[in-house]
This record gives structure tokens, C-alpha cells and sequence, in this order.
């Protein structure tokens, strides 16, 4: 574990904080604010609009997404960056639906994070024919998928239990029904080892202000198969997909390979922040960090299980079942995460009675997992959430 | 005039440079990066995951919206702001499709910015029905206004010539035949006096990255009118346009009123670059802004009418015709404007022929137009574009 020392040192950490929520919003890398501010100052102030071209800014979506490739298994110049994950996956639906012609259902599972739902809705309501979403529990997911699927699209790791999906199977299966698949890395990108290279997955998107780093709102990025890219139809078409942008033609042709799935204007000041983080990442290899997110979810799961008997795992145990993030559902459990903020551990809820902890190697290691469980423990058996003065102070009621 | 010198001094211009191009890429304010770096180091920083809530994050989209409002003569709560300007015009071009059930045209103008319609050949794209994109001249836009028109969209200004499209006309023929109209204010906030309530208009879209100075790629913003709002179908349905983004429920129920336009997690580093320039918005009235622009751009058209007999001008004469900008058109424009920039001036090119001054009294006065004109006049009596060391110089050929 000794390789991640290095890293932990390159992010910003409110003192005697141990944070676990980095797979909600990643910390501050140290060096974000002067890479931020170089691009303020010395590109847009100096360069004013010549920046497009001398700074590289109309370049920075694919090459940082060259750099996210390395992370999820995809050869270069398969991802850009850009937009907002609910925007990308809306895309992916809408691509692939497109490409799909005579088939009308759009597969999911109801672990799903709930907007890559909704923007399955707002296609289908757009489209205003017998297109529909269908949604079945996660472990029907492959016995749903027939000819009528035009696209399967799911979240690699669940949101709420971290348990891992085995993606392979699930592509198995609608490689033989000739459907689509779509993937949500929000909780796999930085955390896990997918190799979608490896997995012939067809369209994966993503976002990078969690195990990433990029910050609040940073972009998000999608990745199509090259095999598949040139037959898709971008469906968001906008002037930085079109083959000659500045030629200003009234018609759109999309160009050739990925750049076709850009949209607007890059977001250049949040590209910059994530060029900082993604720094780091250059220095680690995802396999170790995967290896120690092991470790550290592992020494979790075992400390808690001893001390807090009245905490329910709800993370596959199995390590290759489950992300880097571990899940106990608990009566009160929205009371006792605010006692453990208040003791400056920092998870987070999700109803209706979920604890989440995230665990990302790149900060965190086993000596703040150990002071985790020995705070949930000092929590659980003084029932600190039942304590007036505490729920007074956390306004819990 | 004078107003003005205040907010001058509140721009960093790189030294001895004429900008005219800030109806491309506005010029950096320089509290943006004070601004920015406290939302790094105070919010990110500190707060972490928490700042979604104390540092307001998820509010901000609809406070900078109440912001851009107040310069678009648009009501409290009608304006958010996210997403780049080509996912807010696909948007309000899904959303006004789905409105107009039976209604099969989406109507505009050939010198609407070539971005805009290919948003609506991608919706059309999609939709995979009759729907088509009608494109006629800007002249025969309102002929062409009839009850098959679901949408008419336009920009208010256009980005070639300048000219300053009719809208109240257009919006009259349009509400005669039931047809919605999307107005595209990319060079209008921030440029002119557009007073939406009093237009009547159905919805709007631009961006913040040219007169708002927001910086490379800031976000853009959508306003839908009170009227209309809670019967439009988002289409683009995130989850923080929900009525209740943290029940992660999954069904899609939109929010009440314009929160319902917003998708995905907000761009917050971007915002808080944005909120840096509206500072300085909130100290003008932009019924003055628009009165010292014609006196610039007349000042601008006269000098170099008279100083460049060769120089063709395309923007409208007559200062209610025209938005902030003077485009002329010259053969050998493209090299001419090279040259411009060398000297200082910065202007822009658009082929085949079109050289393009943008005016924007916050930081350009009457010296600087007079330098202006003097420097083209230079350029044009010496041929500069045809010096061969100029040429090599600036790989013209």
C-alpha cells in the first residue's frame, strides 16, 4: 500500500477528517488551483480568444479523454470529455435507439441510478411511439433481454450497495440477442478494473467528480466502441461533432470516430481542473489501486462486522461482487452518518436506511480505515444518535 | 460615456491590445480568479462533498439565472443556467416538438448559426417520423410561419452580419399561426436591450462565454416563459430537474417552473467564474450598455467608411437594424484581418469574406475605436495583406 503514501500527499484534506465520500465528490487535488489559474491568467487573460488554438483548448476534450481511456481499459481516441453524465447517457439511449431501428425497448434494472432512468423517460416520451423503458430487478436483467432490446444500459456498480454487476455476463447475452449495451462507469471510473476493451461493451459513459477528482460539476465523458462509432448517429449533433466545423455548413456530417459524440463549446476552466487530478493518475496503475481498494474495503467490512453488530452489510462480501464502496443498512442510520460527520468521519446516506463509505486508495489508508470503524463503534455503543444534545445540535429528529 | 471607464478597469486587456473580438470570447475579469479560487480552496476544499448544501451549489444554477434575467428583461425564476448553448437549443427544440403534438416543421433562417440546426437535424434525426427542418432565407421567415409550424427558431442577432432580426414581428406571425418560438440570445445578453417579457417570446436560449465574459466554454442558460413552463415536457430529464432529486424515485416527475429545464449535476468552478463577471453586470444598466454601443459601432462604421472606400459593409446602417457588432466584407478579408491582429486588433474572420468587429462598452471607448479605425486604415492603404514578409510571417498565402 506503501505506492499511494505518494498520492495522499497530493490532495487537500480538511485536518483530522477522514473522508469517506470520495465516491460522491472527490477532494481537491493540491495542485488544481494553479493549474486553474494558469489557464485563467495565462490563456484566457493573455491569449483572449487565440486560446482555441494556442492553448489547445478545442483539443483538451479528446486528449483528457485519452487519458480516462487508460483508466477504464480503452484504447486511444475512444472517449472524450464533455456535458454532464445525465446529458451523455441521454445520448448513448438516444444513439443507440437510433441505430437500433426496429426494436422498442430500452432495458434497465431499478438499481439504476435513477437519472440514467430518467433519461431513458424523457427519449421515450420525446420519441411519442411504441418505443418504451422497461425496468426489472437486477438479477432478471439477462433473462429480459431478447430481440425486442435495443439497448441494455445499467450502472456497473450500484450506487447504493456497491455491488459490482458481472458485466460480462450481461454483454454475453445481449451479444446474442443482438442488443446494445450501455454502461454507467460513474462508480467504476478511478475505482474499479474494468477493461472495456476486454468486455466489448458497445457505449460506456461516465463522470469524473468522484473517483476522479475533477470537482464539483466537472464533465463527463463517453466512450464508444470503434468498431461501432462510424455508424452512429451522435443524435445531440452540435458544431464540435461536425467533420468541418468552421466551414459553417447548414447541414451536419458528423465527423469520423468519436469527435462525432462532442456536442458544444468544451468547458476549458473545468477540463483544466481535471488535467490536474488526472495527473496523479497518471502515477498510479489502476490494477494496485484496485488491489488496495481490496484491502481497505476488506479491513471495513471485518472491523465493523466485530464492532457494530447492529449494522447490516448490504455489499456483496465477495470482493470481485463489489466496487470500492461498502454499504450497511441501519434503523437510524441517518442520524448515526450525521454523529459520524460530527466526529469527522464523513460518509454519506441514502434512503431509506442506507450508511455508505467510500474507500479510494489514492488518499485514504488502512490507519484512517482503522480510525472508521473505531469511530462508528464509539457511535454505535453509546447510541449517540439517540443523545438529545447530539440531535439538538444535527437538528435530527 | 464615462459610466463606463469604471468597469473598464475591471477587465485584465493584455497591454496595447484593441479587443474587439469579445462577441466571440469576452476578456477576463479580474476578480474571476479570487472567485475561483475560493469556491477551490474555501468550498471544494473544505466543505468537500458538504458544499452542495453550504456553499449553496445546487442553488447557484437559478440565483446566476435570476442574474442573467435582469439583463434579458426576464422575470425572477424564468432563467438557470447549465449545459453548453447547443444542449439548451436541442432542448428547447425537443421540448416545443413534444408541445405541438401535430405539428410537423421546425422553421428557420440560413443565417441562423449553423450549431442551431444541427440540433434540430439531430432531434428530426431521432424522431424518425415526418418532422423536418424548413430552412429559408431570413427575409422569408415569416411567409413561411404557418399551422404546420410547430417551432420558429432564430438568433435574435446574427453572427456573421450583425444584423438584428425583427423579433417582435416575427413573434406576432407566429402567435397568429399557434407555432412556439425559440429565440437564441447568444448576441443578445449582454449586447443589447432584448426584453423578453415584453416579447412575449415562448423560449430562449444563449450563452455567457461572450458579452457575460464567463469564460471559455461557461455554461449557458434557458428561459422558458411563466405561461408556458409547467406544460413543456423537459425532454431532457435529469435528475435535478425532478421534483424531488433526493427520493430517488424511478419515475421522472418534473419540477414546478424552470427548474424542470435543469439536467444534470451543475458545472460549479464554471459558475463560479461566471458570477465573477455578473458582479460587474450588476453595476450597469443595460439600456446604457446598448446606447454607448451604437455611438460605438456609428463611430466605428463612419471612420472606416470613410478611411476604407474598399471595405464593404454588411451590417445594417440603421442602429435598431444591428446588434453590438460591424462586419464588413473583403476579398482578401481573411489575410487583412491577420494583419489587424498583428497590429493589435483584434477582430475575427468568417468565410468566405467577412471581417467581423465586436463592441462592447464595459471595456472598449471611443479612443479605442478611433485606434481601431486608424489601424485598419493603415493596413488598407499599404496593401499590408500583401507584404510578403507579412504573409510569411503569418503563413498567409
Amino acid at each position: 500500500m506503501s505506492d499511494f503514501f505518494k498520492t495522499k500527499s497530493q490532495f487537500y484534506l480538511p485536518k483530522g477528517i477522514i473522508y469517506l465520500d470520495g465516491n460522491s465528490l472527490g477532494p481537491l487535488p493540491k495542485k488544481t488551483q494553479d493549474r486553474i489559474q494558469h489557464t485563467i491568467n495565462n490563456e484566457w487573460g493573455e491569449m483572449l480568444v487565440t486560446g482555441w488554438n494556442k492553448a489547445r483548448w478545442m483539443d483538451q476534450p479528446n486528449e483528457v479523454g485519452d487519458r480516462i481511456a487508460k483508466l477504464i481499459g480503452a484504447t486511444s481516441k475512444t472517449v472524450t470529455v464533455g456535458d454532464t453524465l445525465s446529458i451523455k447517457v441521454f445520448q448513448a439511449l438516444a444513439s443507440a435507439t437510433n441505430y437500433q431501428k426496429n426494436r422498442k425497448v430500452l432495458l434497465t434494472d431499478s438499481s439504476n441510478f435513477p437519472s440514467d432512468i430518467y433519461a431513458a423517460q424523457g427519449l421515450v416520451n420525446m420519441l411519442q411511439d411504441d418505443h418504451q423503458v422497461k425496468i426489472v430487478s437486477t438479477d432478471d436483467l439477462i433473462d429480459n433481454i431478447n430481440e425486442n432490446v435495443a439497448a441494455v444500459f445499467f450502472t456497473e456498480v450500484d450506487y447504493k450497495t456497491g455491488r459490482r454487476y458481472d458485466a460480462k455476463k450481461i454483454i454475453k447475452a445481449a451479444k446474442q440477442n443482438g442488443s446494445l449495451v450501455i454502461l454507467d462507469l460513474a462508480h467504476s471510473a478511478g475505482a474499479i478494473d474494468t477493461n472495456l476493451t476486454e468486455l466489448e461493451v458497445d457505449l460506456a459513459v461516465g463522470c469524473t467528480y468522484k473517483y476522479l477528482n475533477g470537482g464539483p460539476g466537472s464533465p463527463a465523458f463517453i466512450y464508444v466502441n470503434p468498431n461501432l462509432i462510424n455508424s452512429l448517429d451522435p443524435c445531440l449533433s452540435g458544431w464540435l461533432g461536425h467533420e468541418n466545423p468552421f466551414d459553417f455548413s447548414l447541414k451536419y456530417h458528423p465527423a469520423s470516430g468519436i469527435d462525432r459524440m462532442r456536442v458544444g463549446t468544451p468547458p476549458v476552466i473545468a477540463i483544466a481542473a481535471l488535467e490536474a487530478s488526472l495527473d496523479i493518475w497518471e502515477t498510479v496503475n489502476i490494477n494496485d489501486v484496485r488491489k488496495t481498494s481490496i484491502q481497505l474495503t476488506d479491513q471495513f467490512i471485518k472491523g465493523v462486522e466485530q464492532k457494530c453488530p447492529m449494522l447490516q452489510l448490504i455489499t456483496p462480501r465477495l470482493p470481485e461482487n463489489r466496487g470500492s464502496q461498502v454499504s450497511f443498512s441501519f434503523e437510524h442510520g441517518y442520524a448515526a452518518m450525521q454523529a459520524c460527520i460530527e466526529l469527522g468521519v464523513i460518509g454519506d446516506f441514502r434512503a431509506p436506511d442506507v450508511m455508505r463509505f467510500g474507500f479510494t486508495p489514492l488518499f485514504i489508508d488502512s490507519q484512517d480505515v482503522e480510525r472508521a470503524i473505531e469511530t462508528l463503534a464509539e457511535i454505535m455503543s453509546k447510541d449517540l444518535w439517540n443523545d438529545p444534545k447530539f440531535q439538538k445540535r444535527n437538528k435530527v429528529t
